[in-house]
């Protein structure tokens, strides 16, 4: 009657490694889409060879194999690695489901409960990733199911390092942004001293990581703000490379790809004049974007397509091609229009319209009912990573809230921005390096 | 640059049929579990013989496969059925992402508009189930997806029959639920003229049939409540039978089963002085149950075991054996007291203890984020199936009422009790035999 026995654990079979450094040619990092494709060859091959997932033996783990049974996919099974130069969560494929959720530090909270904090996170962070219960009175919830491809992923925000004492270490990338104009942001889901974003591909399991952060923080930190939020399920499609998102359009066409020669310099802090903690780190700006579908879904298909400067169907640009080819900004129709509208989204988004800045746009849509008005409280957890959020989010932002043609569908709701530090060696936790200096 | 194009299609590669007479020996009918039996051979079968899916041609479809790609598994080409003599969504598998959403008719519709809404809703399910666009202004959002095992189903309340002039016509066992002790119900979350339950695998596709739905009501019916749940993923666990609730407990071990001989007589309404429009219908109760999770979670686990009565790594009674083992209630420990604690969770709801009655238990888990208190707004999207209430659900929640030692960590706040007709066969649409009668 034992549960949690090491002789029936299974999972782990196919260990996906994080992307130490992304854009290796070893095919392990993932792209962060719904299907990358690095992900789907490792299934195939799974199918290919016929092996058996769920049989027992296997890391030791947490979920449990009835006799005989086995798994529909590997998608249990599956796991993304807790240590390494980066966190996780940043270039690993889009999951299913996410929580996104800050915390305040407590009143009375400083440097060295926020330090026995982020110790206990990554402990919890590190064990529920590779699929074993958490280390203090685990709630069940992720039992029987594998990890997951679960990811836990740590920021500190501006007043963090107020309350910590460590203003001095504060990386001038978390001055607060600019404002927007067409900005309705709601203070109290917004900022944070800590953020903490969990994806998997099992709704039980992101929802079991969520709890068990939670019941670590303890006394030490309050719960500020959460939202919830999904992507597609693996297998739903056969689309490669891409999402869709709750206004139908193709999402992260432009993302750039761990096989960039720039990937690393554009997400990931080098050192240019940064805190040396925040080496292997990225800034991440999160954004509750609410789309106002009622008003969308009454534009002609024509027209959604206009105001997006993209193919509804595939996400080609309105000047031709397919989904990946470049767009031609200058084309002209018979009437001597530019055939992508100047206030095109997907005109005034393109990296090389903004100073070669990238972010890589990392995104879960959410829906959480509707209002006393009948209208869909839905849209998009948008989740941005970059090496500099004044070369990334911040010029593209601007640019769109002077004259996006998507601004009347969409209000920005609420904002955060975090330093997410880089990820921890083994025996390390996240944060070590800022908290310990 | 067309979409939709028939050429491109990929559905329904494995139909599932759903289950027209469950019980019947061909296998098709799975049980509703996340994982069933059927569902997961079918799926075997798959590997086993190299099935590519997502490969040109089958049905005509939705679902663009870029040249060259494949879907990772099946999951996006499994499809449930719309027509047959029960309506889709009762036994079919457990979905890993349900919409609950009630209408209330709108004022100056009655039963001609309420008839034409019932022949748009069911066309628009029937497309959308088969993975095809629906039939307006399709939003796109599911585009490229399979129909993920979509599954839409329509209930009548109590007050759609004054609605519609069809007082007559409706059944004594819409009649109120009688007040339970324990209610705390909100109104505004209950009830509701007109119920439908999406169901499916994919979190985009479900989400754009709720919006096609709504968007079908146009200006006969007006939004009502609207609650989103989910369940483990295809794939997650090797457990085959049941899935886990947000407490951690192994959930639906004692639901009939399709193989039982009693199945279509505890699920269905055969004849037994039924209005003759609810032949092959269903009767099914919808409570939202909050789980108070944080003080759930300060119990120790062998206290959370005596409130439940089953053991939390597998289900199996506190009396011993497995899962699917018969509890004995009779069975005392050395201080002679019963092993099963007489107010356990499980031994009021035996059926054997409750006059035979069983109700076919489909629920989805929910999340809404966090209260002001702070405290996690889950628990259970309680949905059940039965031929009468009054039978089924009633007198076990008037027993839970009075003793259930897991009253305590639970909150009901909204209900609703709907009558589903059975079935439509092609050409009709749902509730065409009461509308039209």
């Amino acid at each position: 009657m034992t549960d949690q026995s090491p002789s029936k654990t299974a999972v782990g079979r196919l260990p996906r490694q994080p992307a130490t450094r992304p854009g290796s040619p070893d095919g392990s990092p993932d792209a962060p889409s719904r299907t990358g494709v690095s992900r789907r060859r490792l299934l195939g091959t799974a199918g290919a060879t016929g092996l058996v997932l769920g049989a027992a033996g296997g890391a030791a783990g947490y979920a449990a194999a009835p006799a005989g049974a086995a798994p529909l996919t590997s998608l249990g099974a599956d796991r993304a690695m807790f240590h390494g130069k980066h966190q996780p969560g940043i270039t690993d494929a889009l999951q299913a489901h996410g929580h996104l959720v800050a915390f305040d530090l407590a009143a009375g909270a400083g440097r060295t409960e926020a330090a026995a904090l982020l110790r206990r996170w990554s402990a919890t962070a590190a064990r529920l990733m590779a699929g074993e219960p958490s280390p203090h009175d685990d709630t069940g919830v992720a039992q029987d199911a594998g990890p997951s491809s679960l990811t836990v992923t740590f920021g500190f925000g501006h007043g963090f390092f107020d309350r910590t004492g460590l203003q001095k270490q504060r990386p001038s990338a978390l001055d607060p942004l600019p404002a927007f104009s067409s900005d309705r942001l709601d203070k109290a889901r917004s900022g944070g001293d800590l953020w903490v974003q969990i994806g998997a591909d099992d709704a039980l399991v992101a929802f079991h990581a969520l709890r068990a952060i939670q019941k670590d923080a303890g006394g030490a930190a309050r719960l500020r703000w959460q939202m919830n939020g999904f992507n597609r399920s693996p297998g739903a499609t056969a689309r490669p490379l891409t999402t869709r998102n709750l206004m139908g359009q193709v999402d992260g066409t432009r993302n750039p790809k761990p096989s960039d020669d720039d990937f690393d310099q554009r997400v990931f802090v080098l050192d240019h004049g940064e805190p040396a903690w925040m080496a292997g780190g990225s800034y991440v700006v999160v954004r509750r974007i609410r789309m106002l579908l009622d008003d969308w879904e009454k534009l002609a298909r024509a027209q959604q397509e206009s105001v997006i400067g993209r193919h509804k169907s595939d996400g080609a640009p309105l000047s031709g091609g397919a989904e990946t080819t470049p767009m031609d900004l200058e084309k002209t129709g018979a009437d001597g229009s530019y055939v992508v509208p100047v206030n095109a989204h997907a005109r005034i988004t393109r990296p090389d319209q903004n100073g070669g800045a990238a972010m890589l746009r990392r995104p879960f849509s959410f829906h959480d009912g509707y209002g006393a008005d009948g209208a869909p409280d839905a849209g998009l957890l948008f989740v941005c990573w970059q090496a500099d959020p004044l070369r990334g989010f911040v010029p593209v932002q601007r640019k769109l809230d002077r004259g996006d043609a998507l601004s009347p569908f969409i209000r920005h709701e609420a904002s955060g921005l975090f330093a997410a530090p880089g990820g921890a060696a083994k025996g390390e936790y996240v944060g070590q390096r800022l908290l310990e200096s």
